[in-house]
């Protein structure tokens, strides 16, 4: 990763997970001072031990960028509430879901900038993070250019993915088909493979297996997913079922 | 590969695919000669060409040894017909599905085996045949102990492969689930991709396309295995309609 000057002397990630804990970790790599906060304890000191900044006190500085990288479910409510405490910073999320997102924040100032990196692992947490987890990686950013939009552009940049603009709407719609299907029917059948007869299992190759790696993902986190994304995910997994029922 | 002495002289390879290709490479490493035929010239030359054996003419010998490798909807015709062209010789299919060809067949010699190795490619014909396609993998056999069920598990162990014992109702049963479901499911996610926005698919990470590798597989076979498992296959098939359904 090349150590470009971004336009930021100091962020703050809020959620302190896979993604919050990488994006950290490539901020400090261009010298970006890097305050954390979680609302677990444990997962805010790994973050700290693996190198992502310091936990936040009630001495430190107001940043110029807010990382919001809550679960969905609490995203909107954290980028509001960030948008009113720091008045000059600009406040970009990172959920896999944006259109809710976008109307609950309602944001009139110009300074939300919601975005999603698509990348991830099987894997959560802040001990499954790494500086190259964007690396390569397509980041949907939907926002007009803006002078805010100009700097998360500049971040997304540095940390080795490149912008993809849509609106949310275009968003959730594309996730919906490329991200959210394959999950909800990746773990369909990883079920019938629970039922299934543990002799049986000793046939499975790779077929089987690459249709069920994503299975293993964090439940709770896709079930807030689906629940953000319910109206574009539903059509298709609809669509899906009565294609299998009409192959049945 | 080790080269251990099979107690088979002489094999025809009847059906000179991905699989009876691969197989046929494995016998001429056992020191065992091997007769080609398939109802397609070009394929048989190439398989021919890939040092697979020689195609069979009016003088070739009989085999001890039979294997039928051809689409399994023709697979219990021509083992049928194996059986009583070559009264001494043992007769091994390897389709994917076991209890309709088992049935369409009713030998009484028992000097016919069900087999099914556990090893594909996306890819077919003879030029995707490998040596090592069955390393490590298990291939189902069918039958009970008995002399000609003994000589095909030493070919399976030559092969580098490990021999699963199944009925042939159990067999089809285990791969509708863990062969045949996850086939539909992912042709399925495929389909939903092909009429998606050309531009959404900058998107697509590793969770799609795992679950879509195996929907590049050959269309017309796949549709043979499944009319040929049809009942265990619809079974699991709605199970996860109605799940995606509940879900949408």
């Amino acid at each position: 990763m090349s150590t470009t000057t971004l336009p930021i002397s100091r962020a703050r990630v809020i959620g302190t997970g896979l993604l919050g804990t990488s994006i950290a970790l490539g901020l400090r790599e261009h010298a970006v001072e890097v305050d954390l906060d979680d609302s677990s304890p444990s997962r805010l000191r790994l973050a700290e031990d693996y190198g992502a900044g310091q936990p936040v006190t009630p001495a430190t500085p107001d940043p110029d960028l807010v990382v919001v990288a809550t679960p969905p479910d609490v995203t909107a409510a954290v980028v509001s509430d960030a948008v009113n405490r720091f008045p000059e910073a600009v406040v970009m999320d990172v959920a896999s879901v944006k259109n809710a997102i976008v109307q609950s924040v309602a944001d009139t100032t110009g300074r939300f900038v919601p975005t999603h990196p698509m990348a991830g692992r099987e894997r959560g947490g802040p001990t499954a993070a790494r500086v190259d987890l964007f690396t390569g990686r397509p980041w949907v950013v939907c926002a007009e250019d803006s002078p805010a939009s100009g700097i998360v552009r500049q971040l997304v940049v540095a940390l080795g993915s490149f912008a993809v603009s849509m609106t949310p709407e275009e968003h959730d719609r594309a996730v919906a088909v490329l991200s959210h299907l394959p999950q909800v029917v990746s773990s369909s059948v990883a079920a019938e493979l629970i039922s299934a007869d543990a002799a049986w299992l000793e046939l499975a190759g790779g077929g089987v297996r690459d249709v069920t790696r994503i299975a293993g993902s964090d439940p709770e986190l896709w079930a807030q997913i689906l629940e953000g994304n319910h109206a574009a995910v539903a059509d298709v997994v609809q669509t899906v079922a009565d294609r299998l029922s009409a192959v049945a």
